[in-house]
């Protein structure tokens, strides 16, 4: 086995797990759809192929980053055939039914799947904070973690090769989320005039704080149980979020964030629930499958 | 001007307010509707006034930390004209238009009135990260500073009654909302298994790193300059909805946390801003006052 690694797909992304192999003095083979991509790493030593079958015709590992799936799909189902034996680490953001059917896809060839989710734009690739989520092939995330360690770090989610995909989204809930949340704040303020940035530098450290308490919401979630003591009950949660609505609706901002939250905690109260602990919410929400 | 301080409602928050006072060896005097309340303060010194008229008899402020609007309301109306020249410092939960509200009833009886909102549970009073935000009267707020600080950071938001409480609702409004996101992770995760406990030892991190984005968002937000370079734009920002909306269906999890933030940049998209940066949303948001 040679130690070249192929990139397919040399955009912002791909662009930059390239350049980190070469950075490391690594063989490095790349291939773009659109070939002017791949001169600036040409130029520093990288092996320009103009075709896919030219970029795999060795035997090393190939690493995908492209835009989709459908992208994955449009570039590797012609060549392979001729992939038996060899490992794909396959870095284009998917979902988890989708990582799932090319890594059923890929045994169907023979071939060894990696999913991978990126938690970090292309600039702070290798850099510190960035880290990548893996799952699906064992052996592939063993074997080539030397690679994977360029690019920041790794962390591997077991064998189901949907589960990097599914916890990098989960996380991405969260964060658009809380966003959403931010937003909504500074909307309240800003309708007396009070700026976004004044509002972020006390939202900032108070929610950053806040996260503090993931954990304890957590084991309620995890132990079911809404009935323990010191929760903050649903209906001290439902004036809240009466008084955060109303107070919205008074100074003309919208609600359409708050909604949800507010109908989840209404609808427990409803169903009989409103002295248990907020966390209840969580019920309505968790997996039905 | 004696330095007697009146606490009118000795629940959880009222006691711990009161209790502070005493802590501070400052004449206090206490009342609660249901009397029992009071026992246990007047054991250690406090005066116990058995009716609203007694607890308001001498020339000292008096701090109201009642249920509920109403319920100010309730205690003070039939006293109201005897306070003329007295401070009311109101810690009682209100929505920013009630405290507007409770400030014009005060100004009619020539009663000088500070809106408080409490960012601490009773436990936290007086210690380490307890804050309370006033607005209002800046005389009072001045006047009784020493007061204030027994029982956290004090920090006043202006002259307009409302603002304490519309920032307290603010930063609320990002608290629950942040948590609904935390949970719709936890629910994704969940559905293969993963323990909200796993889920909570990385979105804790991650979305606390991420409250440093606030302030770029919020420059943003301020400057309503959603073409600058830089931004994550409207079009990314949908495709990575698109796949955690989709891979919570898949995975058979509630949608309905999430329908909202993927709304609002579905709509700005149909609106013709795509290419624009994702901040966009927030002009959707904002007050239309
Ligand atoms: N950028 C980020 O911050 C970031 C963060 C985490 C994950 N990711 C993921 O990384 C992947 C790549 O992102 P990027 O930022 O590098 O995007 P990008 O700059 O837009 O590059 C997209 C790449 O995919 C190629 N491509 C698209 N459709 C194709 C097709 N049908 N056949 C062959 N090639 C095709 C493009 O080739 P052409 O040059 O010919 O168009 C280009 O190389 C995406 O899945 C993205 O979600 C990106
Ligand atoms: N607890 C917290 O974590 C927290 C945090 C921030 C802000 N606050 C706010 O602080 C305020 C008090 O909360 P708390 O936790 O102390 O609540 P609590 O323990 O339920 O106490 C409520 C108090 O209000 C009195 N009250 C209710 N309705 C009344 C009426 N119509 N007339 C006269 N008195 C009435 C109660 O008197 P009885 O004893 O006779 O029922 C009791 O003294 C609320 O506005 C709350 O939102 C609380």
């Amino acid at each position: 086995m040679t130690c070249n690694t192929t990139f397919l797909g040399l955009g912002a992304m791909g662009g930059a797990l390239a350049t980190a192999s070469l950075d490391a003095d690594r063989p490095t083979i790349v291939w773009n759809r659109t070939p002017h991509r791949t001169q600036r790493l040409a130029g520093r030593g990288a092996t320009d192929a103009s075709t896919v079958e030219e970029a795999v015709a060795g035997d090393g590992v190939i690493v995908a980053c492209l835009l989709d799936h459908r992208s994955v799909h449009d570039v590797l189902d012609p060549v392979a055939a001729r992939l038996s034996g060899r490992t794909l680490v396959n870095l284009t953001t998917t979902t988890p039914s989708e990582a799932r059917e090319l890594a059923t896809w890929a045994a169907g060839f023979g071939i060894d799947y990696l999913d991978g989710a990126i938690m970090a734009v292309p600039a702070m690739i290798g850099g510190p904070g960035s880290a990548l989520f893996y799952s699906g092939s064992a052996i592939a995330f063993e074997n080539h973690r030397a690679l994977l360690d360029l690019w920041g770090e790794s962390t591997y989610f077991g064998t189901d090769a949907g589960m990097a995909s599914l916890y990098d989204l989960a996380l991405l809930a969260g964060m658009y989320t809380m966003f959403a949340g931010f937003r909504q704040g500074a909307a309240m303020v800003g309708s007396e005039g009070v700026s976004a940035t004044d509002f972020a530098t006390r939202a900032a450290p108070f929610l950053a704080a806040m996260t503090g308490s993931f954990a304890s919401t957590a084991a309620i979630i995890d132990a079911r149980d809404y009935a323990g003591e010191g929760q903050q009950s649903l209906e001290f949660t439902r004036s809240a979020l009466d008084a955060i609505v109303q107070a919205s609706i008074d100074q003309g901002v919208s609600i359409e964030v708050l909604r949800p939250v507010h109908d989840l905690v209404r609808r427990q109260i409803t169903a009989g629930y409103g002295p248990q602990g907020s966390d209840r919410v969580f019920e309505e929400m968790r997996s039905t499958r």
